[in-house]
């Protein structure tokens, strides 16, 4: 598997910055701090951030411009996390292999640190004087017509099976909206032109909808101990997955499908090593184990 | 009790307004749209808008232009019932007389609608073109060292008896940061002096922490009836008021007096009937009986 090689650069850096944004765990109430923390510093791989700045990169913005978009998009990954996990909702009790933050703490700790996580991705892009289409951008994939939209959806169809286009539809919302808005928001800020936005904007999208193909695919095949949480959750609880409607083999063609037409998006964009990263940046997600 | 004049034309601003914003309920998914729609149009008397309406009416803005932070302000404040009224939360069952999210549809509904309301506070005002000062002054408002702090530390209280500061700095966060806000965000639009942005605070603040010894108060001498919700609930759950502290006749007391500070920082605006409007707004939260 192709690493870029600025990935450990590019964790490092958004770390930093949410670190920076983030108030001490001192700062009063500590256990709200404490458990916002614990949220967002969690052993994750940072994919959504380090996409935005590899799609920085292919646009020729720096790192500490597409900073605040990495860090503003991870902290709503982590915030959809928190309340995901919720006993109303998955009813996770591991989340990478920890205790996730109602099980650490409680459950009002758990909706209150995932709300205080949400309100600070809007405060700190304001505050990094972001322009407000990013704003406005990151409100959209992150809302009811978005990620939150694609969670409801995902509920539903523990009910009620859906064809799987439907399925892909709900992917999305819940998994492809933040996605692709962490490749295609760093448009935004630079001299961009449309075209660019557009190629970065369907990239995000295949990769999106694969992503949650092999996340699928993952609790049909993984273990417990690689996944950080239970495997086969999906199928105890009777959830519609692309796998239960189409089969594993299936399955994994599709996310290869997928892959194909996101290299064929970044065909859009001027060729070079920043390229390359972003390409190898979506072969990791479909090819990843865990 | 005065009522400015204008109190009518602004609840009607602000929810044509709320209503532009709001997906229609058929909007996929439709049951997420629909508890939306139910959360924000619920009968409130949108106090919030009318604070934000009155602040920016004495700097001699427009409605329609302050329209944006008092939609902002009210999604914000809806969002927080939503959440508030959850099991893991105050568990309340009725909200102004009616089912509250939770209990219309479902805990997951509830925690998303909040979500997605939340998600949308941002967007609207990012795509109303609003200053960046305005968005992280919502963000600074609404988040962990605001309003989602204030309720950590209401929650906490239930178990931990507070002095009369520590109340009121709860009071600060959980009411107050989002009425100061209302009141103190129009100040970023227009030409307002640092000295009127800071009189607008503090007159915010003052009434904010009103508002809360009003609605210990409220919880402890209203009917069920006149709440919409059941009185007594405070007492019932042992949680520390200000009436619990301190005694009714002190309470009552108390919020005369931050109301004659309130009233002292409207001194140094402008005289004229815009700021009498943002009086009678201030003396009516203070003076109301539900």
């Amino acid at each position: 598997m192709n690493e870029p090689a600025r990935s450990a650069a590019w964790i490092e850096r958004v770390e930093r910055e949410l670190d920076a944004w983030l108030p001490a765990e001192a700062t009063r109430p500590a256990p709200l701090h404490a458990a916002m923390r614990y949220a967002v510093f969690n052993g994750g791989k940072r994919i959504r951030p380090q996409l935005a700045f590899a799609a920085g990169s292919v646009l020729g913005l720096s790192d500490d411009a597409v900073a605040p978009i990495a860090a503003a998009v991870e902290l709503v990954h982590c915030y959809s996390l928190v309340h995901d996990d919720l006993p109303a909702m998955d009813d996770d009790d591991l989340r990478r292999g920890k205790p996730t933050v109602h099980r650490a703490w409680d459950e009002a700790t758990a909706i209150l640190a995932g709300d205080a996580l949400l309100t600070l991705a809007f405060g700190g892009l304001a505050r990094a004087g972001m322009p407000a289409s990013v704003i406005a951008g990151l409100a959209d994939a992150a809302g009811s017509t978005g990620m939150v939209g694609g969670q409801v959806l995902d509920l539903a169809f523990e009910k009620e099976t859906p064809d799987t286009d439907l399925l892909e539809a709900m992917f999305r919302g819940k998994t492809g909206a933040l996605i692709r808005a962490a490749v295609e928001l760093p448009a935004h800020l630079g001299p961009a032109s449309e075209a660019e936005r557009l190629a970065l904007a369907d990239f995000g999208d295949a990769i999106g909808v694969a992503f949650q193909v092999i996340d699928d695919l993952l609790d049909v095949e993984g273990s417990t101990e690689e996944l950080g949480k239970p495997a086969g959750s999906d199928q105890a609880r009777g959830k519609a997955t692309w796998p239960a409607l189409n089969g594993v083999e299936a399955a994994r063609a599709r996310a290869d499908a997928l892959l194909d037409e996101a290299r064929g998006a970044l065909e859009r964009l001027p060729p070079g090593p920043a390229r390359e990263d972003l390409a190898a940046l979506g072969a990791r997600i479909v090819r990843r184990r865990f």
